[in-house]
């Protein structure tokens, strides 16, 4: 009899904790669309871009379709054209939405989409109480699957931002309250040297708690001596590459980067402009001058590549990044609570020191690895639509790791694989460098 | 000195008069905004296509760069940055920002866009106020062209509003109550014949008052003995061609035309949609079923030709047309006043009966014509940057006349010439037939 | 019995002609693949440019598909496959080859289609050769139509390899022994005026003896005074709008010229070449300098239009030209026989003097005018494939007029209307200007 | 004395040696023209693809560049305009000519082209003749480089060849004399299984005498148990995958390569057609019928990824591929002298047995790995142009394994890499699936 209500308990507890865990990753996504007025919700500046609203909704619509449509018994869909709408790219699901469309979808209004999340949640919090140990053993991966995707999105949703305000002669501010920053003098870099050897990588879920089928399984690798930067590249370390002429001289770059830099007409990372001779960059609190101090931001893997040609180093490949950051004793570093992003999204100057030697491993850039974005050896894709997840983009994309100043601090894990394209530049993106020993 | 009286007089008659319809066709552009939410004035859902914020702003504008800046002593402009933003094409004032990143503008909001336009009126009807003889005399050209400008864009701002709706796929209504109309079975269409000769045709702006320079001179035409069909073509006229495989039979076609079906897929005038076996097309106010009896819009130029082909007819030259229109002793025909557009966008059926024996040759669809958008002999392009308004854009473009069911009433003339590219099809645009006699 | 024999002299007189006309024509064409290499046969560098082995190809398949295989009892295609390689656009003939791929065909070799141009011909020459004066009205107009259409291509061979040839870094000649001719000043042009009233223009066929469809029918058009340019715009003129500025500034352009000048980053005529501070042009003779006294050649409607804003006068409509054609006193003026042409393409420097006032009408660059190219009143589209020759094209083009240095002499005409895109400039194509009086 | 005669008896040798094998290379190329006809030399029908003149100029100017214009005293260029025209890629050592362009090349002729070979290897052939153990030491890698390039082309040659051929509807053969083989049931694939562990990869330069740059450092990797197929997929297998919906259904597929299925509307391997309901392929030999037993060829990697979804297996990495080549105790596999490609092209049956498990690794088609072409640990980019030969092109592309049949024997190695973008078909590329054990 005291068991069963032990077992109740924990029932009530895991049910508690979760509800509470709901709210908190769902209100943080509220709180930083506070400071956006309502036509700032829907706008698209390029296919990789979705508004604000269009977030907001299809987090929404990954509860309803994966946790109350499948174990809600008797749920009628909210508004069943949302579940076309708001589908991402669910081939398996339904056909979706046209991305690069988005930004068309003036209805549903802005208040419709925040009564949508809010009759979900209302929903969700209903489902998440009622369960027992049986469903709550099916629902709670999923629920926690969707906590996780939201808060990807709460980074998306800033970055997109910024893309989109950047587009804007206005040039306007996210937050105008966002501090400017002093600067000093960074230094040179220095080297924390690793030993070569088998090693394994990948997420143990038994230690980790949570981790995205592709970070799994973990695995033995073998890598040879390396050393890597102690902290990021630098926005003055970054200027010397450009003051050398690093946009002129084919000599640094991929066939394919400087093919880029031609057609795009590069000549410094995303956001930065020239102003009457200094150099400038739109950040979300608006133009401000570039920091010298601050890590470059905002490049893709080609120039992160060129640069390191460069500086006659090369990138780490994601192995040596995360055996990195395994010995540097914090396998998380969860940088703050849920949405209280780290200054929304303001880039801090290099920290002077450092307990463990590498500076600004987490939340500052994601840092391009050297490595194509494939599958770890054993890896399977889930079943269902959930395995439209990851597995499917392992296509020409690179691999970033680390996090940053615009992920959620209790999102950040060391065996976390972010990808994105090598000519990609509007992510919080970042370079730090290797070499071999 | 009752001579100076008298002149004051009219004056002040000249100032009122100019100031009322200042307000009317300002406040007929705030008139038809009414049925939109925030969120729909800012979607651009191609190049062609502004945002409602945009047309406003636009409007706006026009008025603050050509009037007030220029007549209104130490006049500041109310925001400079809006100079750059909402020019079109003027590139003699200044380089406009980019066509395709309307849509990007979430700012200034829809709010700070009201409240540019209450200032600029504010000033304007300041302007006008105040204005003397010899002032006015400089002034008025110059708000009258503004006026018919903000009318154009009233026209606009329906057709990229309808464009914007018809790409999500919860297709909302403009407006909910418009009523549905009543079909019946039109007839054969009729043949009004005219004799070739000599004839004037353009704007006289003794008699019209006002016209666009394109419309100028007034010159001499010869035309053979032709015949024009007095009303335009229908829907089910338009469904025979359908269902006689217009659209898979490159016999009728234009070359350009046969290539841009196949290019775009062309089975339909825009905006059809096959359900179930029945053709229905989205209208201002929402799906509708296609109505036989109304005229067919919404069709290229390439489709006018080719169902004209198809129907061993031909489109008229916008010289017969105009001849034609004179014949019907109507040289304008104001439908309604101001922003009373006819049902705003909602077609409606054929008449039955007429008093001038060619049916609605005004205010149902723009009708094509085969006639290139090129200057009237004796054309000159006006001085200044108003000279950009028409004159830049004589290539490539088709000639279409008589207005449609969302062009004001009073902006209607029998001289109007109206263009666009012959594959261009969101606006209200249709078909009437001529032969030769 | 005397009259049967006159009648069979005369068909045997009037075969014996034609097939006279036929051989000079044909030969003509092999005459000006003369100088060719083996591999300059097959070079296609953009899709309007056709590979000469393929001009030579499809002049062939005109004569069999539309003469051997319709008038010869049992006639065999040659290689039933090349009815669709050679094919240009008769859709209504069947599905012909991929215009962008005419580059792609190596085979049939060169020596292949010399032997299917030997087997057509022998066939043709025997059809004319058995006509009876039945068959022979049938086929006259045919072969008529088909020698006309070759002489069409002979230009085009030139013209399009010259494009070809432009594309190779070894700039190879087509032609070493063109003369360089000598510079000397043209002088300011003149003006021939020319009353206003009713005029007929369009090809007579009593008088012409053979014109395309698009000539037809002659009919009467209202001009308004105007006067024309006694001489074409030299390079030394042009240089002078280049000098100016031209192509920086864009209230001398159209809309769309000045977006393709910015496109195309057009800075003179196509093949001149700025070299060590002087301008070289590509010619069929190899690169040479400009020469101020020749005709500006190689330029867009577009830029005929800007050049003619910047000088303050207009481009002259088709009407205008061909009456002051006509008022020169020649219908046609064959400026030498078959294939001889005008120095293969080497423009003259400006005659001194000129017998009816207006110099180089004909020969030396098409003038473009500012008409569009559409059908005359009461225009009609013969029956069958020939109907596609000319009335599909009638959307986009803009109309040249008098021939070229490249048009065969007796392929000229006072009524031809020459057309292509206003962006187009790989025509010899040049300027004359006109004024209102 | 005789010391010194010794060593200049070796030396000699190793002229005379390296002599022969330069002619050998040399002329095996030659040979493959053996079939063209004059016009077949430049085609390109797509930027990927070269025509054949330009292959056998461009190795040509690899030598004259990289070798005679280095250690040839006073050497003069044969064209200087060569340097332009025939550089490939090579940025660091001059501008090279537009690769989609070198179509348009219709001069130099082929005899010119022929001649520039000739002229070149008099001089190659006499600098190995007078080259002393200085010089030779200098030379040899650069040459064996040339050699080794020479081979690449051979194989492009081919396959760039049958992609043209392939564009011409008369699909003319390369060589009719190709056998027709006769199909069997090769029966079910079996397995060959290899323990996990630590293994060495890459070339040893010491066994292996030549690699690649991007083949270096042999270095060492740790796999887990895994099994390879024994032999490819067959044509029978894949047809297996087309009949079961595998290019309608998107579940199999990477996003990408769903992505490329819908945009390209592939529904079979390049060069498949239907044809009266059965699948016909062209070949080097013409339209043939597919043959089922034959391995199947021309898949793109998003294909080869699709069906071994479809088949629920994997791709090999590239490790796993070598380990187990390295297995099967041949490091290298010549299969025949020189030039003497496989038949040239035409693909042969399954083999039914074989002496070490896993057949036909080598020398049917390039095997698809699951690798992207990234650099091997310690990799290091050579000084000078030369290093432009492979380092540059490591980003987007993935690793292919084995050689195929148009590969010259005696250029496949184990350590061998190919490498081509995911999308490319053209290559003769297959599949071989593996899995975890």
């Amino acid at each position: 009899m005291a068991e069963t209500q032990a077992i109740r308990d924990t029932a009530f507890d895991a049910c508690s904790l979760m509800a509470m865990r709901y709210r908190q990753v769902r209100d943080a996504t509220e709180f930083l669309c506070g400071p956006l007025a309502n036509e700032d919700f829907g706008v698209q500046t390029m296919p990789d871009v979705s508004p604000a609203k269009w977030h907001i909704a299809h987090t929404t619509w990954f509860f309803e379709t994966f946790l109350l449509n499948r174990f809600v018994a008797g749920y009628r869909l909210y508004r069943p054209e949302f579940d076309h709408l708001f589908n991402s790219y669910y081939v398996t699901h339904g056909e979706p939405f046209l991305r690069p469309h988005r930004g068309f979808l003036s209805r549903p209004t802005v208040a419709e989409v925040y009564a949508y999340r809010a009759a979900v949640d209302e929903a969700m919090l209903e489902l998440i109480d009622r369960c027992d140990d049986q469903i709550r053993s099916r629902i709670q991966p999923l629920i926690t699957l969707g906590l996780h995707h939201e808060q990807q999105h709460q980074e998306l949703l800033l970055t997109d931002l910024k893309h989109a305000f950047s587009h804007n002669p206005l040039r306007p501010a996210y937050r105008e309250d966002l501090p400017s920053v002093g600067h000093h003098d960074v230094g040179e870099a220095g080297w924390s040297e690793f030993d070569g050897g088998l090693y394994d990588i990948g997420a143990d879920l038994d230690i980790d708690g949570f981790a995205y089928d592709n970070e799994q399984p973990r695995h033995r690798v073998w890598l040879e001596d390396f050393a890597l930067a102690d902290r990021p590249v630098s926005n003055a370390d970054y200027l010397a590459f450009i003051d050398d002429g690093g946009y002129r001289e084919p000599r640094w770059w991929l066939s394919e980067g400087w093919a880029t830099v031609k057609a795009e007409g590069w000549q410094a990372p995303l956001y930065w402009e020239r102003r009457d001779g200094e150099w400038w960059q739109f950040t979300l609190g608006g133009m401000r001058p570039v920091d010298p101090s601050a890590p470059v931001c905002h490049v893709s893997q080609f120039e992160a590549d060129a640069y390191a040609s460069w500086a006659s180093r090369r990138l780490p490949t994601e192995a040596e990044w995360e055996v990195a950051a395994q010995a540097a004793a914090v396998r998380t570093k969860p940088l703050q609570d849920g949405a209280n992003l780290r200054e929304a999204g303001f880039l801090q100057p290099m920290a002077t020191a450092d307990d463990h030697g590498l500076r600004q491993l987490y939340g500052d850039v994601w840092e391009w690895t050297a490595s194509s974005y494939t599958a770890y050896p054993g890896f399977r894709i889930p079943d269902g639509p959930v395995g439209e997840y990851n597995g499917k983009f392992m296509s020409g994309q690179m691999v970033l790791r680390g996090g940053s100043c615009v992920t959620p601090g209790d999102h950040i894990r060391t065996s976390y694989r972010n990808f994105f394209y090598p000519k990609d530049r509007w992510q919080f993106s970042g370079i730090r460098l290797a070499e071999d020993r």
